[in-house]
């Protein structure tokens, strides 16, 4: 017998796959490691902190120095992606991001989704799938929980509509759901010398518009060493055979490296806003390619005192990334759309240490 | 005094350097860290679970999330490379090749060559070298015994031949070498909606050939990380100046670079084969160069149970990695030759959960 | 309200700014983590055994495998650049630098520049700042000690100048002071057939001059990963809009790069000097960029015993590293300047063991 065998492959789901309220189980535990932090330090070049050290992680309250929490995000993302993603024709969106625990090397992270919402194209070519993705360590916490949409492609055109059903989501994370996964800081041990900036919560004020000023120009053996290192598998990324007869043309960059280059930027600015809490949304308004250089600016859209607690703030942020230009003059949306430079919207809360 | 010292500098051996049956110690001891299994996720982006998830190996019965096979392999081949092949013009094969001992974070790893096999090639300008290496760990234990064979250049072509020598190959690593650096696995343990597919041992049978579908371009960053890690110093992957000078005007990509992309892209198949016991044979078909696009397919030679182990099976396989070529038509040895896209024929021994 | 806040983020400081005698304390602890050791293994190939092996290292007499001295110096100077270079015009120089304590995975370490010198330019627009700089541990314990001196802008050339003071700096670390940072070592447990050289200290005479023979060609990712590692924040290095429209056209890269890509490469000759006690000086001769390929050689300067020790002696070196140019003729100073080839030339002792 000598016979090729397909369906061993994972073809990933199309859209008649999904059913309404089906918990997938996603493939491949990871461990993170020491080394994934320096990885993650390396590809980004990340200053916050608590992240960054050990023995200041330990002096604010952390038991250790925690994983990025972008870091952790990227590795539950790229579990769900042969799942619900391999067909996709657009990742459409994310809400409702909340990260719930810390997570530490040694860290073992597996991954759910939910499938909460679906909705057939008028075309019948393809529908919209939400799902509700979980991340949890190995003692079973959920650690990360997030709403994401993706418009999948249809296998047959012909299989019937499913009732269409579209989740409520909030516009924002309720600030009684932030800081779940940051311990009590002592806020005498959060040295501004160390930390690189005097500014606290009390510093910032909604309306506030900061320059990151510094930029970032990527490559191609970045983005793919990063896109790997969260086992991202959707083939955009990585094979030039196949992007070169598409759309662009060439690799296009996974929208997280992005965000991630975002907010090692935005230290320069929010240097003691160590942790993100949560993310509202975010739009991928334009796709990066290899040779761009990211800038960054963001928006103070709120600063938010936490139910129960005076150690921190929470600022709910509007990143905004642009590609081969400076925000000097915060390039944003520009009538029915964005100026041209802008690559990714990002809403977001990170936490601050309140300095009374 | 002002005087050039070339002595202190290696200028590895040349064949008449060899002598049947020394053993050469090869420097450099090398620690395997966190941070390799990271860096090795990071270069391929390999999804097996046990070495992806120290909570899966555990459960299954490692004592640790191993070090990826092929990395302990890269990692006692580079050392071998200044003593053994700096002078080499060819590459032509390995043979005999046994995992017999799990390589764990930690473990130090040294490597020693017995030379087994002379011949002066008739143009008297080179000759054949054939050399038993082995990888030990920091208790003595051998974790990796193959043989090389590759062809050295003489210093002197005038100097005289040895004793013509060939060793003794076998054709494939027997069945009951299988399996001695896995431990008993508990498959009541091994969840396949982790490890990524239902299929396991009984699932595939011999002659069977399947697409991996995924392909990896690799850029120059890339493959020189990866082969600094390894301390493999071959000049022809690092040097633009003498490699512009070459045969082919470029950096030839390292022939492992090719294994682990391969063994990489098997994953989305060959899931659950989750350890390269043995490799039977190798050959690198064509060079690859950075820009380059790898894709693979294997066929399933043969699938034989372990004596003594209800536990795996091991399936032989052939894989077949081209590049800038999708597999979904098998592409292999064609006439005389091979199809013009193949660069690596790879004969292996993986093991496999069972079902029963 | 809706306003820029251009006063958050960073400016760094302007020659006006400088107190003789003031001590900054830089931001941005950093812990240095296995995975730091994987990665400056996979940057540059370095193969010093200690260094490379728990086992070998604990065998001579370390507690365990140091980090790198060259990875530790590149993060204590990657804190000082946000505030003691980010408006400078030009690097002049490094002097007295002393390796004082070995450092090991695990350990934090942060920063401290005392501004020791200060003179401004005849023309009024910039001065020259010498800072001493130290590194120190989670313990407090200084691990390295160095003056360097920058070329800064002044913010307002109308601003007074101050009372020039340049200080005194001695032409070489005395060999008193080295040794500090490297335990007593067991000559007998220094396996040179693991080291990767039968040569000592004993071997190396004054005068003597040693091609490295090997090459090393440089891509953006790999010099921008390496820098971000260090969190060496200059511009110059990842900004590709702002480098492209300046002086060179494209990204310089950082001149700590080129040290670490000499030093990897100097293990050809040098194999057993594994331990950089102190930087006598240093001079980054030209820019590199990605493509260039490096190629150094080195000069032994001086073979000094040390006071008290007879385990170890001092090889004082001089490294000329050049692009594009093999070393075989030594290529150095050449009338008033230097070979067009030379980048660096750097002047440090490194520690060999003694035979007798």
């Amino acid at each position: 017998m000598s016979e090729a065998s397909p369906s061993k492959t994972a073809a990933g789901r199309f859209f008649e796959d999904f059913r309404l309220g089906e918990t997938i189980r996603h493939a491949t535990p990871r461990t993170l490691r020491d080394g994934d932090a320096s990885l993650y330090s390396a590809l980004y070049g990340s200053r916050f902190a608590p992240q960054s050290a050990e023995s200041f992680a330990r002096a604010i309250g952390y038991p250790a120095s925690p994983i990025d929490d972008m870091l952790a995000f990227h590795v539950v993302f790229g579990k769900t992606v042969p799942d619900v993603s391999l067909n996709a024709i657009a990742n459409l969106g994310y809400a409702d991001c909340r990260f719930l625990k810390a997570v530490y090397p040694g860290d073992t992270l597996c991954a759910t989704s939910e499938v909460i919402g679906l909705k057939e194209n008028s075309n019948r070519q393809s529908g919209v799938v939400h799902v509700r993705s979980k991340g949890s360590n190995q003692r079973g916490e959920i650690v990360l929980d997030y709403v994401r949409w993706v418009m999948v492609r249809k296998r047959d055109p012909k299989s019937p509509a499913p009732e269409p059903k579209a989740p409520k989501l909030p516009e924002k994370v309720a600030v009684g759901d932030l800081g779940l996964a940051c311990p009590p800081i002592d806020r005498a041990a959060f040295d501004p010398a160390l930390s690189g900036s005097p500014r606290m919560f009390e510093d910032y004020v909604a309306g506030e518009k900061i320059d990151h000023v510094d930029g970032m120009t990527v490559e191609e053996a970045e983005h793919m060493i990063a896109t790997r290192l969260y086992q991202n598998t959707a083939k955009v990324h990585f094979n030039q055979v196949s992007e070169g007869r598409g759309r662009f043309g060439r690799r296009l960059i996974y929208g997280g490296h992005v965000i991630s280059l975002a907010r090692a930027l935005s230290f320069n600015g929010l240097a003691n806003a160590f942790h993100i809490a949560a993310i509202n949304g975010g739009r991928h308004v334009a796709p990066l390619f290899a040779g761009d250089t990211v800038f960054a600016w963001s928006q103070i859209v709120e600063a938010a005192g936490l139910p129960g607690r005076n150690d921190i703030g929470g600022l709910r942020l509007r990143t905004i990334a642009t590609k081969d230009k400076p925000c000097a003059d915060f390039p944003e949306r520009q009538g029915e759309g964005y100026d041209p430079s802008v690559v990714l919207d990002l809403d977001y809360w990170a936490l601050i240490p309140r300095r009374r």
